[in-house]
Protein backbone atom coordinates (compact mmCIF):
# COMPACT_ATOMS: atom_id res chain seq x y z
CA UNK A 1 0.00 0.00 0.00
CA UNK A 2 1.63 3.20 -0.88
CA UNK A 3 1.52 6.83 0.97
CA UNK A 4 -1.66 7.95 -0.52
CA UNK A 5 -3.70 4.44 -0.04
CA UNK A 6 -2.98 4.92 3.93
CA UNK A 7 -4.10 8.40 3.69
CA UNK A 8 -7.24 7.76 2.03
CA UNK A 9 -7.86 5.04 4.58
CA UNK A 10 -7.06 6.62 7.56
CA UNK A 11 -8.57 10.30 6.94
CA UNK A 12 -11.51 9.49 4.00
CA UNK A 13 -14.66 8.97 4.98
CA UNK A 14 -17.22 6.67 2.88
CA UNK A 15 -20.63 7.91 2.12
CA UNK A 16 -23.84 6.31 0.97
CA UNK A 17 -23.90 6.49 -2.91
CA UNK A 18 -19.99 5.81 -3.38
CA UNK A 19 -18.66 8.96 -2.47
CA UNK A 20 -15.49 8.85 -0.88
CA UNK A 21 -15.12 12.38 1.12
CA UNK A 22 -11.31 13.52 1.40
CA UNK A 23 -12.02 16.55 1.99
CA UNK A 24 -10.02 16.72 4.89
CA UNK A 25 -6.50 16.62 3.03
CA UNK A 26 -7.76 16.59 -0.68
CA UNK A 27 -10.00 19.11 -1.94
CA UNK A 28 -10.98 21.43 0.80
CA UNK A 29 -8.31 21.46 3.04
CA UNK A 30 -4.93 20.53 1.55
CA UNK A 31 -1.87 18.88 2.97
CA UNK A 32 0.69 20.40 0.72
CA UNK A 33 3.30 18.16 2.25
CA UNK A 34 1.32 15.03 1.32
CA UNK A 35 1.38 17.32 -2.83
CA UNK A 36 5.12 17.22 -2.52
CA UNK A 37 5.23 13.44 -1.83
CA UNK A 38 2.81 13.08 -4.94
CA UNK A 39 4.80 15.63 -7.12
CA UNK A 40 7.95 13.01 -6.46
CA UNK A 41 6.01 10.31 -7.07
CA UNK A 42 4.68 11.39 -10.49
CA UNK A 43 8.39 12.56 -11.18
CA UNK A 44 9.46 9.24 -11.11
CA UNK A 45 6.53 7.82 -13.32
CA UNK A 46 6.49 10.43 -15.75
CA UNK A 47 10.68 10.46 -15.77
CA UNK A 48 12.07 10.86 -19.55
CA UNK A 49 8.61 12.48 -20.61
CA UNK A 50 9.62 16.13 -22.36
CA UNK A 51 6.77 17.75 -20.27
CA UNK A 52 6.61 21.55 -20.17
CA UNK A 53 3.50 22.27 -18.70
CA UNK A 54 0.54 20.81 -16.35
CA UNK A 55 -2.90 21.32 -16.81
CA UNK A 56 -5.52 21.32 -14.05
CA UNK A 57 -9.38 22.30 -14.29
CA UNK A 58 -10.51 24.33 -11.01
CA UNK A 59 -10.80 24.12 -8.19
CA UNK A 60 -9.47 21.41 -6.34
CA UNK A 61 -6.83 20.26 -8.78
CA UNK A 62 -5.13 23.90 -8.38
CA UNK A 63 -3.56 22.86 -5.59
CA UNK A 64 -2.06 20.02 -6.11
CA UNK A 65 -1.32 20.72 -9.79
CA UNK A 66 0.99 23.73 -8.38
CA UNK A 67 3.05 21.74 -6.06
CA UNK A 68 3.64 18.97 -8.30
CA UNK A 69 4.61 21.50 -10.89
CA UNK A 70 7.70 22.15 -8.85
CA UNK A 71 9.02 19.13 -9.04
CA UNK A 72 9.08 19.23 -12.59
CA UNK A 73 10.41 22.85 -13.25
CA UNK A 74 7.36 23.92 -14.77
CA UNK A 75 4.03 26.33 -15.16
CA UNK A 76 1.05 25.33 -14.32
CA UNK A 77 -2.26 26.05 -16.49
CA UNK A 78 -5.71 25.87 -15.11
CA UNK A 79 -8.61 24.98 -17.07
CA UNK A 80 -12.10 27.32 -16.03
CA UNK A 81 -15.64 25.81 -15.86
CA UNK A 82 -18.30 27.57 -17.14
CA UNK A 83 -21.86 26.90 -17.94
CA UNK A 84 -22.01 29.33 -20.45
CA UNK A 85 -19.81 29.81 -23.40
CA UNK A 86 -16.87 32.21 -24.69
CA UNK A 87 -17.09 32.86 -28.15
CA UNK A 88 -14.67 35.85 -28.53
CA UNK A 89 -12.13 33.56 -30.25
CA UNK A 90 -9.41 34.10 -27.54
CA UNK A 91 -10.48 30.91 -26.11
CA UNK A 92 -10.57 27.11 -26.33
CA UNK A 93 -13.42 25.79 -25.37
CA UNK A 94 -14.64 22.31 -24.46
CA UNK A 95 -18.21 21.24 -23.85
CA UNK A 96 -18.48 18.45 -21.78
CA UNK A 97 -21.73 16.50 -20.97
CA UNK A 98 -21.59 15.63 -16.93
CA UNK A 99 -22.35 11.78 -16.61
CA UNK A 100 -23.54 11.76 -12.89
CA UNK A 101 -25.58 15.80 -13.23
CA UNK A 102 -26.85 15.56 -17.07
CA UNK A 103 -25.72 19.01 -17.55
CA UNK A 104 -23.38 20.49 -20.16
CA UNK A 105 -20.53 22.31 -18.81
CA UNK A 106 -17.25 24.23 -20.69
CA UNK A 107 -14.00 23.79 -19.87
CA UNK A 108 -12.28 27.36 -21.06
CA UNK A 109 -8.19 27.81 -21.39
CA UNK A 110 -6.99 30.85 -23.42
CA UNK A 111 -5.23 30.69 -26.48
CA UNK A 112 -2.07 32.37 -25.22
CA UNK A 113 -1.30 29.53 -22.58
CA UNK A 114 -1.13 26.32 -24.80
CA UNK A 115 0.01 25.93 -28.73
CA UNK A 116 1.76 23.08 -30.81
CA UNK A 117 4.85 23.38 -28.78
CA UNK A 118 3.46 22.56 -25.28
CA UNK A 119 3.98 18.92 -24.03
CA UNK A 120 1.56 18.47 -21.03
CA UNK A 121 1.10 16.64 -18.13
CA UNK A 122 -2.85 16.51 -17.00
CA UNK A 123 -3.35 16.67 -13.14
CA UNK A 124 -6.45 16.24 -11.69
CA UNK A 125 -7.82 14.96 -7.71
CA UNK A 126 -10.38 12.40 -8.82
CA UNK A 127 -10.85 10.43 -12.24
CA UNK A 128 -14.50 8.60 -11.85
CA UNK A 129 -16.24 8.68 -15.60
CA UNK A 130 -13.79 11.44 -17.37
CA UNK A 131 -15.68 13.89 -18.34
CA UNK A 132 -13.68 16.39 -17.07
CA UNK A 133 -10.59 14.94 -18.07
CA UNK A 134 -12.13 14.33 -21.85
CA UNK A 135 -12.58 17.98 -21.81
CA UNK A 136 -9.22 18.75 -20.51
CA UNK A 137 -7.46 16.23 -23.53
CA UNK A 138 -9.69 18.07 -26.21
CA UNK A 139 -8.22 21.36 -25.59
CA UNK A 140 -4.85 20.25 -25.55
CA UNK A 141 -5.49 18.56 -28.96
CA UNK A 142 -7.37 21.96 -30.25
CA UNK A 143 -4.11 23.66 -29.56
CA UNK A 144 -2.30 20.99 -31.29
CA UNK A 145 -0.44 20.38 -28.01
CA UNK A 146 1.02 16.31 -27.24
CA UNK A 147 -0.58 14.87 -24.19
CA UNK A 148 2.36 13.63 -22.00
CA UNK A 149 0.37 11.68 -19.50
CA UNK A 150 -1.94 12.07 -17.02
CA UNK A 151 -1.61 11.94 -13.23
CA UNK A 152 -4.57 11.59 -10.97
CA UNK A 153 -4.78 11.19 -6.80
CA UNK A 154 -7.70 8.77 -6.61
CA UNK A 155 -9.78 7.09 -9.89
CA UNK A 156 -12.92 5.64 -8.90
CA UNK A 157 -12.19 2.06 -10.66
CA UNK A 158 -15.62 0.70 -10.71
CA UNK A 159 -16.40 3.71 -13.15
CA UNK A 160 -15.07 4.11 -17.03
CA UNK A 161 -13.34 6.99 -16.88
CA UNK A 162 -10.44 5.45 -16.53
CA UNK A 163 -10.67 2.44 -18.42
CA UNK A 164 -11.41 5.06 -21.28
CA UNK A 165 -8.35 6.68 -20.89
CA UNK A 166 -6.12 3.78 -20.56
CA UNK A 167 -7.74 1.99 -24.26
CA UNK A 168 -7.21 5.65 -26.25
CA UNK A 169 -3.56 4.81 -25.18
CA UNK A 170 -2.89 8.01 -22.54
CA UNK A 171 -0.11 6.75 -19.46
CA UNK A 172 -2.38 7.11 -16.83
CA UNK A 173 -1.54 7.16 -13.31
CA UNK A 174 -3.45 7.42 -10.70
CA UNK A 175 -1.72 6.83 -7.24
CA UNK A 176 -5.25 5.24 -6.05
CA UNK A 177 -7.27 3.14 -7.83
CA UNK A 178 -10.51 2.78 -5.68
CA UNK A 179 -12.29 -1.00 -6.72
CA UNK A 180 -15.23 -0.77 -3.84
CA UNK A 181 -16.44 1.06 -1.12
CA UNK A 182 -19.42 0.08 1.63
CA UNK A 183 -20.59 2.69 3.56
CA UNK A 184 -21.78 0.52 6.17
CA UNK A 185 -18.42 -0.39 7.20
CA UNK A 186 -16.49 2.53 6.02
CA UNK A 187 -14.36 -0.39 3.98
CA UNK A 188 -12.58 0.76 1.38
CA UNK A 189 -10.81 -1.60 -1.37
CA UNK A 190 -7.85 -0.70 -3.31
CA UNK A 191 -6.77 -2.35 -6.96
CA UNK A 192 -3.09 -3.98 -6.72
CA UNK A 193 -0.94 -1.84 -8.86
CA UNK A 194 2.88 -2.77 -9.47
CA UNK B 1 12.25 47.25 -7.04
CA UNK B 2 11.57 43.47 -5.76
CA UNK B 3 11.21 40.16 -7.94
CA UNK B 4 7.35 40.65 -8.07
CA UNK B 5 7.51 44.17 -9.20
CA UNK B 6 9.70 43.25 -11.44
CA UNK B 7 7.95 40.39 -12.95
CA UNK B 8 4.93 43.16 -13.38
CA UNK B 9 6.66 45.33 -15.40
CA UNK B 10 7.84 42.39 -17.52
CA UNK B 11 4.37 40.79 -18.07
CA UNK B 12 1.73 42.50 -16.85
CA UNK B 13 -0.37 44.13 -19.56
CA UNK B 14 -2.28 47.25 -18.29
CA UNK B 15 -6.03 47.90 -20.09
CA UNK B 16 -8.14 50.19 -19.90
CA UNK B 17 -10.40 50.95 -16.57
CA UNK B 18 -7.63 50.20 -14.71
CA UNK B 19 -7.45 46.32 -14.97
CA UNK B 20 -3.64 44.81 -14.99
CA UNK B 21 -3.71 41.63 -16.60
CA UNK B 22 -1.12 38.88 -15.28
CA UNK B 23 -2.90 35.72 -16.13
CA UNK B 24 0.64 34.93 -18.22
CA UNK B 25 2.71 33.99 -14.47
CA UNK B 26 -0.43 34.71 -11.77
CA UNK B 27 -3.75 33.91 -12.33
CA UNK B 28 -4.36 31.68 -15.40
CA UNK B 29 -1.01 30.01 -16.07
CA UNK B 30 0.85 29.98 -12.89
CA UNK B 31 4.76 30.36 -12.79
CA UNK B 32 4.88 28.36 -9.51
CA UNK B 33 8.91 29.44 -9.45
CA UNK B 34 7.54 32.44 -9.10
CA UNK B 35 4.72 31.34 -6.32
CA UNK B 36 7.80 29.88 -4.49
CA UNK B 37 10.20 33.06 -4.13
CA UNK B 38 7.13 34.77 -2.81
CA UNK B 39 6.82 31.85 -0.10
CA UNK B 40 9.75 32.27 0.97
CA UNK B 41 9.14 36.21 0.91
CA UNK B 42 6.71 35.93 2.90
CA UNK B 43 8.56 33.71 5.07
CA UNK B 44 10.59 36.37 6.37
CA UNK B 45 7.78 38.95 6.70
CA UNK B 46 5.57 36.69 9.00
CA UNK B 47 9.35 34.91 11.17
CA UNK B 48 8.10 34.45 14.69
CA UNK B 49 4.20 34.14 14.14
CA UNK B 50 2.30 31.15 15.25
CA UNK B 51 1.08 30.23 12.22
CA UNK B 52 -0.66 26.66 11.59
CA UNK B 53 -3.18 27.04 8.80
CA UNK B 54 -3.45 29.37 5.44
CA UNK B 55 -6.95 30.18 4.11
CA UNK B 56 -7.70 31.42 0.62
CA UNK B 57 -10.31 31.30 -1.51
CA UNK B 58 -10.93 29.89 -5.13
CA UNK B 59 -9.87 29.71 -7.73
CA UNK B 60 -7.07 31.97 -8.19
CA UNK B 61 -5.51 32.14 -4.79
CA UNK B 62 -5.34 28.42 -4.44
CA UNK B 63 -2.13 27.86 -6.65
CA UNK B 64 -0.04 30.55 -4.29
CA UNK B 65 -1.29 29.66 -1.36
CA UNK B 66 -0.17 25.72 -2.06
CA UNK B 67 3.33 26.58 -2.87
CA UNK B 68 3.22 29.30 -0.32
CA UNK B 69 2.35 26.71 2.51
CA UNK B 70 5.22 24.71 1.92
CA UNK B 71 7.59 27.78 3.60
CA UNK B 72 5.50 27.44 6.68
CA UNK B 73 4.90 23.73 6.56
CA UNK B 74 0.93 24.06 7.40
CA UNK B 75 -1.91 23.02 5.74
CA UNK B 76 -4.16 25.25 3.38
CA UNK B 77 -8.22 25.59 3.23
CA UNK B 78 -9.85 27.11 0.29
CA UNK B 79 -12.70 29.07 0.86
CA UNK B 80 -15.31 28.32 -2.23
CA UNK B 81 -17.56 30.91 -3.38
CA UNK B 82 -21.49 30.66 -4.29
CA UNK B 83 -24.20 32.97 -4.99
CA UNK B 84 -26.58 30.92 -3.05
CA UNK B 85 -26.17 30.27 0.49
CA UNK B 86 -25.83 26.49 2.22
CA UNK B 87 -27.53 26.78 5.57
CA UNK B 88 -26.90 22.91 6.66
CA UNK B 89 -25.30 24.61 9.20
CA UNK B 90 -21.62 22.96 9.00
CA UNK B 91 -20.40 25.79 7.21
CA UNK B 92 -19.54 29.34 7.96
CA UNK B 93 -20.90 31.70 5.67
CA UNK B 94 -19.63 34.80 5.19
CA UNK B 95 -22.00 37.43 3.08
CA UNK B 96 -19.64 39.63 0.64
CA UNK B 97 -21.19 42.48 -1.21
CA UNK B 98 -19.00 42.99 -4.73
CA UNK B 99 -17.92 46.88 -5.12
CA UNK B 100 -17.29 46.34 -8.41
CA UNK B 101 -19.76 44.08 -9.42
CA UNK B 102 -23.11 45.26 -6.90
CA UNK B 103 -23.81 41.93 -6.03
CA UNK B 104 -23.99 39.61 -3.43
CA UNK B 105 -21.53 36.74 -3.05
CA UNK B 106 -21.18 33.90 -0.06
CA UNK B 107 -17.58 32.86 1.02
CA UNK B 108 -18.29 29.23 2.94
CA UNK B 109 -15.52 27.41 4.41
CA UNK B 110 -16.60 24.18 6.37
CA UNK B 111 -16.52 23.97 10.25
CA UNK B 112 -14.45 21.06 10.75
CA UNK B 113 -10.85 23.09 8.82
CA UNK B 114 -11.36 26.17 10.91
CA UNK B 115 -11.98 27.14 14.62
CA UNK B 116 -10.20 28.52 17.84
CA UNK B 117 -6.84 26.98 17.61
CA UNK B 118 -6.06 28.19 14.26
CA UNK B 119 -3.42 30.72 13.80
CA UNK B 120 -4.43 32.02 9.67
CA UNK B 121 -2.26 33.56 7.59
CA UNK B 122 -4.91 34.63 4.35
CA UNK B 123 -2.96 34.78 0.53
CA UNK B 124 -4.54 35.72 -2.15
CA UNK B 125 -3.17 37.37 -5.45
CA UNK B 126 -5.38 40.58 -5.68
CA UNK B 127 -6.30 43.31 -3.23
CA UNK B 128 -8.58 45.74 -4.47
CA UNK B 129 -11.56 46.82 -2.55
CA UNK B 130 -11.01 43.81 -0.18
CA UNK B 131 -14.77 42.41 -0.50
CA UNK B 132 -13.52 38.67 -0.46
CA UNK B 133 -10.71 39.56 1.94
CA UNK B 134 -13.30 40.46 4.49
CA UNK B 135 -15.60 37.53 3.90
CA UNK B 136 -12.24 35.49 5.02
CA UNK B 137 -11.62 37.57 7.95
CA UNK B 138 -15.05 37.58 9.16
CA UNK B 139 -15.19 33.71 8.62
CA UNK B 140 -12.09 33.67 11.20
CA UNK B 141 -13.43 35.65 13.82
CA UNK B 142 -16.86 33.14 13.29
CA UNK B 143 -14.56 30.22 13.76
CA UNK B 144 -12.97 31.66 16.99
CA UNK B 145 -9.63 31.97 15.13
CA UNK B 146 -6.65 34.18 14.84
CA UNK B 147 -5.66 36.14 11.39
CA UNK B 148 -2.20 36.62 12.40
CA UNK B 149 -1.91 38.09 8.72
CA UNK B 150 -2.36 39.04 5.43
CA UNK B 151 -0.33 38.23 2.59
CA UNK B 152 -1.23 39.44 -1.11
CA UNK B 153 0.58 39.34 -4.40
CA UNK B 154 -0.58 42.68 -5.72
CA UNK B 155 -2.57 44.99 -4.11
CA UNK B 156 -4.30 48.24 -5.78
CA UNK B 157 -2.94 50.48 -3.44
CA UNK B 158 -5.37 53.65 -5.29
CA UNK B 159 -8.69 51.33 -4.19
CA UNK B 160 -9.85 51.45 -0.86
CA UNK B 161 -9.03 47.37 0.46
CA UNK B 162 -5.76 48.16 1.54
CA UNK B 163 -6.28 50.98 3.82
CA UNK B 164 -9.01 49.73 5.56
CA UNK B 165 -7.43 46.25 6.30
CA UNK B 166 -4.57 47.97 7.76
CA UNK B 167 -6.70 50.57 9.50
CA UNK B 168 -7.89 48.13 11.54
CA UNK B 169 -4.69 46.42 12.82
CA UNK B 170 -3.99 43.50 10.37
CA UNK B 171 -0.59 43.07 9.14
CA UNK B 172 -0.75 43.32 6.01
CA UNK B 173 1.89 42.13 3.12
CA UNK B 174 1.30 43.01 -0.31
CA UNK B 175 4.25 42.37 -2.49
CA UNK B 176 3.50 44.94 -5.00
CA UNK B 177 1.39 47.90 -4.27
CA UNK B 178 0.14 49.76 -8.05
CA UNK B 179 -0.41 53.44 -7.09
CA UNK B 180 -1.43 54.07 -10.49
CA UNK B 181 -1.30 52.62 -14.20
CA UNK B 182 -1.61 54.31 -17.81
CA UNK B 183 -2.91 52.13 -20.26
CA UNK B 184 -2.09 54.51 -22.82
CA UNK B 185 1.56 53.99 -22.34
CA UNK B 186 1.72 50.97 -20.33
CA UNK B 187 3.31 52.28 -17.35
CA UNK B 188 2.87 50.99 -13.87
CA UNK B 189 3.84 52.93 -10.89
CA UNK B 190 4.11 51.37 -7.28
CA UNK B 191 4.23 52.59 -3.86
CA UNK B 192 7.79 52.62 -2.36
CA UNK B 193 8.03 49.85 -0.03
CA UNK B 194 11.20 49.57 2.79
Amino acid sequence: MNFLEERILRDGVVKEGNVLKVDSFLNHQMDVKLFDQMGEEYAKRFAGKPINKILTIEASGIGIASVVALHFGVPVVFAKKSKSINLDGEMYTAEVESFTHKTINHVIVSKKFLGPDDHVLIIDDFLANGCALQGLIQIVQAAGGTVEGIGIAIEKGFQAGGRMIRNLGYQLESLAIVEGMDASTGEIHFREQS
